[in-house]
């Protein structure tokens, strides 16, 4: 009665395109209930999850790759910023009815790219119809050396504050996607509104840090929420204060041009969300070490304030805090 | 600027309802951003992944600390079909904004009775509003010997074929739960009618028959999606084919009782889904000390065929094979 052609579709588009990507001995060719994995000795395994749900976190006509790419991004970025090194993932995938087959070749075709480029195969999965909008949940994990997993909540007075990357483009650039009108008001030329653009549909997780972080960071988080919300949310995890010099914010030409045109994007850039950047905290004789590996692996770290006694976090302009209507980016 | 009373209306309620849940260390009290842990030394850890939609999976208006434990049952079930214990697990959850506090507390608390009864902590998740239905997912991690998983693919020719519990219940049960008027049909008194709607509502995961799963199967997998369309997937994975004995096939006196009314939902019964019983294989001299085991652990096993050389699965009632159409249920 039962035979291959007995398959149902959910099993036939698993085989046909999740399949290839399941490259761990562990995932068993998703051919099982579940996926066994050994951390590497002497190694805890770092646990996370994150998802993206069409229209909230997305665009529902983003391109079906750059979709999947970005939610495992998503999820990179918080191994990285924890110090850990990619192990492997579980998908869940929520598509409504209407889906059609080359959009899931597409979503499984970007995501390939993205488990072949970060080392990071899928392990396991669950596939469902959803009368709602597409949405789509990973649970990731990384390898870290035993009990060393970088956490929140261990910054100490008279730290460093330093972050990866640039902040704030995708905040303007998911503006701009809604909004084209505004690339205009903000006289921003056509490249570097499509880098705006670009660094809101697909962040560029850090994970060449991870080992630096590890190593140096007295404390680190992802920068998802927005860099002043979630910098408030590892000092008070920490039970201290920063100050920022708002000046310091390391900021593309794009962001630059767009605050030039209109400073009050300066609540937008510093608490707008999806950036996927780095803030961590470290001993400032730590820091020549930190640069040097972060020029090694080509990433940018900046410099931006100083951890103190206290609490609140405060970023600071010609010797004025800032003061934001909405200090934290949520889409809670 | 930032101090306890900016923390968003999402911190507010991971801290008041879920941190209560996170009894790990490695959980860092839902702190962090990501959660570590070590597997038991020797020990894999086993991942699965499952999840529930609104309206698919249950129903908008059941109750929901049900909701919480079925879709944490689920992904139990698959941790004792491997042969695992529970470890912790990863919740993420998409909420209409209409969602009230109440719910969410119930939810919490549903879900705090089964971490406590299962040992199986909270070590992170994903919360976010969403414009469709309710839906709950849930990453979840179990530990067996190291390279010890029990696989689908294993299952041996000569080998018998046991289930655990009654099949069928949950598939009766839904129906029911659809059109009330199927007790009267089935002449089924309320107390039966009340059974297989229970069954559906939360699941009974065979967690206490882990440890036996582990030593003596040979090869096992959770029924979710219907004994025979779940079954023909472990014997395809095995390259073998399965005889089964229909009439063996163990009932609940309230499944016995709606067949005996109407002969045709032997169908139902077979293939319908949400079952969360085992199916395993095992040598036929292994039979005396799994049943041993399940007696004392209260669970009922059957023998209800045997493995054999081929392909397909057949179930025979009165010598003739039952035919379906269709073998396999699914939310997809």
């Amino acid at each position: 009665m039962a035979s291959d052609d007995d398959r149902s579709a959910e099993e036939r588009l698993i085989a046909r395109y999740f399949r290839p990507l399941a490259t761990s001995p562990g995932a068993f060719g998703l051919g099982d209930d579940a996926a066994a994995v050994a951390p590497p000795p002497g190694c805890d395994l770092v646990l996370t999850t994150d998802g993206v749900i069409a229209g909230v976190h997305f665009f529902a006509d983003d391109p079906a790759g750059d979709v999947a790419r970005k939610v495992l991004r998503m999820n990179l970025s918080d191994l990285a910023a924890k110090g850990a090194r990619p192990v492997g993932f579980l998908l869940s995938v929520a598509l409504p009815a209407a889906t059609d087959e080359a959009w899931v070749a597409a979503f499984a075709a970007g995501l390939g790219e993205d488990v072949k480029h970060y080392g990071c195969p899928l392990l396991g999965g669950d596939t469902d119809h959803t009368p709602g909008p597409l949405s789509v949940s990973i649970a990731a994990f990384g390898a870290v050396p035993h009990g060393k997993m970088v956490r929140r909540s261990t910054a100490k007075t008279g730290d460093s504050v330093v972050v990866t990357g640039t902040i704030g483009d995708a905040a303007l650039g998911v503006r701009i996607r809604r909004d084209e009108s505004l690339a205009k008001r903000w006289h921003l030329p056509d490249a570097m509104s499509a880098h705006l653009r670009q660094r809101y549909l697909l962040p560029e997780p850090r994970h060449a840090l991870a080992e630096a972080v590890l190593h140096h960071a007295s404390a680190a988080m992802d920068v998802s929420d927005g860099l002043a919300g979630d910098l408030a949310k590892l000092c008070r995890a920490s039970g201290v204060a920063a100050e920022i010099d708002a000046v310091r914010v390391p900021l593309s030409d794009a962001a630059r041009a767009a605050l030039a045109a209109e400073p009050a994007l300066i609540e937008t850039i510093l608490t707008g969300g999806d950036d996927y950047e780095i803030v961590l905290t470290l001993a400032p004789e730590k820091l020549a070490v930190l640069r040097a590996a972060a020029q090694a692996a080509g990433i940018a770290v900046t410099e931006i304030g100083r951890v103190m006694a206290g609490q609140g976090t405060r970023f600071l302009r010609d010797g004025k805090a800032l003061s934001f209507a909405q200090p934290s980016y949520s889409h809670f």
